[in-house]
């Protein structure tokens, strides 16, 4: 396991941890400023200051890419399907443009939150079943730009709003039916917020194996948990064991960038410096 | 299927759905006014009027009960232990005085959140075995009085601070150990409210069967949901596919009461009467 205490060389920023505090060009002038090499960035924040602009800055700074999120979003009803095609191709593009390693899947749950205005279901069975047709899709694509999709499973909190994929083992059942040469272009973003809780992480995260493991995301889960979306916490601050779970990607041969992405109200209205200092720190001694 | 659409038979009450309406005499007063015949009452509920009087209010009510809320909390530090133990057993002595037919489980998340003091831990893997020995241990008393216990998977929202068991997969593992002659003396609780979201939740109700079916409990998710606790929806105005639970269920010949579990600020706010009525109403129409 790589020992983080000495410097933050292995860092990254997921943008949307300080998304309240400044667009993505002062984002990344305030990564340079506390010398954190690599950031994953959202769209909308990319567009916020144009995919071109957020290119040169990226490359200004010599900033590396842990991922792009995100695609996904799939379910849909039958007349948005081209639409969620379109945008999730637009993504690959951009992710490229980028110089991003993968694009970050967050799949959608029930159709009427994923693209609003879809007819309203109470199907999980059938968004299942959906947003692996249209990762199937998706990856073909990819694979003709060589852009890897990296399936992020989502706290089972999220299942009815954010995504239906919700435990490592469904991730890895999609990817060993729809790459079973594991060729690469199709894995798993884990994030210890979503998954920290599921019995069966470490044999999954096993099974996995380096191949599949494209991102690891870290922050924590706090109790009391004040807001299902916009309350979770810097690292150290609540009950996770971040360490062991870095101890088994790592022990897999996972040698990526450790992902910092904090939604949270709270962090959201601090300075940018103060939370990137923080989140140095914690990197440091907890994570 | 059962056709619940005629009449509210298998309806029972989970009394913490209208605890800040009454004490239990006046609940018990209440299910009598709505012709509701099975009530699941809460420890501290009955403690509050007394047990022997909670029996007496039973009896002349002539209600059943599906079950009695709840045993558990399990995870502790050392110094516990024996609290735990025997905190546990007078449960299951309550149960036995009260008529209920199983005890429900909430098994407690870390110890520090479980009981209240302990030393704190991250370590859900340490809970978790935890839980086991002290289900063995319980279930060496409740054999000794006949009294059946009913682990309840929880959520994984609530893993830290309720329960460390999060899946009906989990729950049965447990189950498949410790009981391995399916004595009947241990099964599981399923509310939707914590399995809707599981993938391979159909597939673990047909592994448990009957014997391990113990009770079923029904309320719904709402999207949005803003309180972790305390903002479960009535039956029908949120996400959950119920009836395909119950179909599922009682396919494996589960015939017992559909039990009504509603923590939420926004009911506790309303009459008794109404709540009572759009408990009947929704079971009628949705369960």
């Amino acid at each position: 396991m790589r020992d983080f205490s000495a410097d933050h060389r292995w860092l990254s920023l997921n943008t949307a941890t300080v998304r309240k505090q400044g667009d993505l060009v002062q984002i990344i002038e305030a990564c340079a400023r506390h010398g954190i090499r690599a950031i994953d960035p959202w769209r909308d924040q990319v567009a916020g200051v144009g995919l071109d602009r957020a290119v040169r800055a990226i490359g200004d700074a010599g900033l590396e890419l842990s991922g792009y999120c995100r695609g996904g979003m799939f379910t849909s009803d039958a007349a948005r399907r081209r639409e969620v095609r379109d945008d999730n191709r637009r993504a690959i593009d951009e992710a490229k443009a980028l110089g991003a390693p993968c694009v970050v899947l967050v799949v959608g749950g029930l159709p009427q939150f994923s693209r609003r205005g879809s007819t309203p279901s109470r199907d999980i069975g059938a968004a299942r079943a959906q947003v692996e047709d249209a990762i199937a899709e998706m990856l073909a694509y990819a694979g003709e730009v060589g852009m890897p999709l990296a399936i992020e499973p989502l706290h089972p909190t999220y299942a009815a709003d954010r995504a239906c994929i919700n435990t490592t083992r469904q991730a890895l059942d999609i990817c060993d039916r729809l790459d079973p040469g594991r060729t690469g272009l199709l894995g798993v973003a884990l994030d210890v917020y979503h998954i920290w809780w599921d019995s069966e992480v470490l044999s999954q995260i096993a099974r996995a194996g380096k191949d599949r493991l494209l991102a690891f995301h870290v922050c924590d889960w706090l109790v009391p948990t004040k807001d299902m979306l916009n309350d979770r916490g810097m690292m150290g601050d609540g009950v996770i064991d971040i360490r062991a779970l870095r101890a088994a990607v790592e022990a897999q041969g996972f040698c990526g960038y450790s992902e910092i992405e904090i939604f949270s109200n709270a962090w959201w209205d601090q300075p940018i410096d103060d939370v990137l200092r923080t989140c140095i720190a914690r990197h440091r001694t907890v994570v």
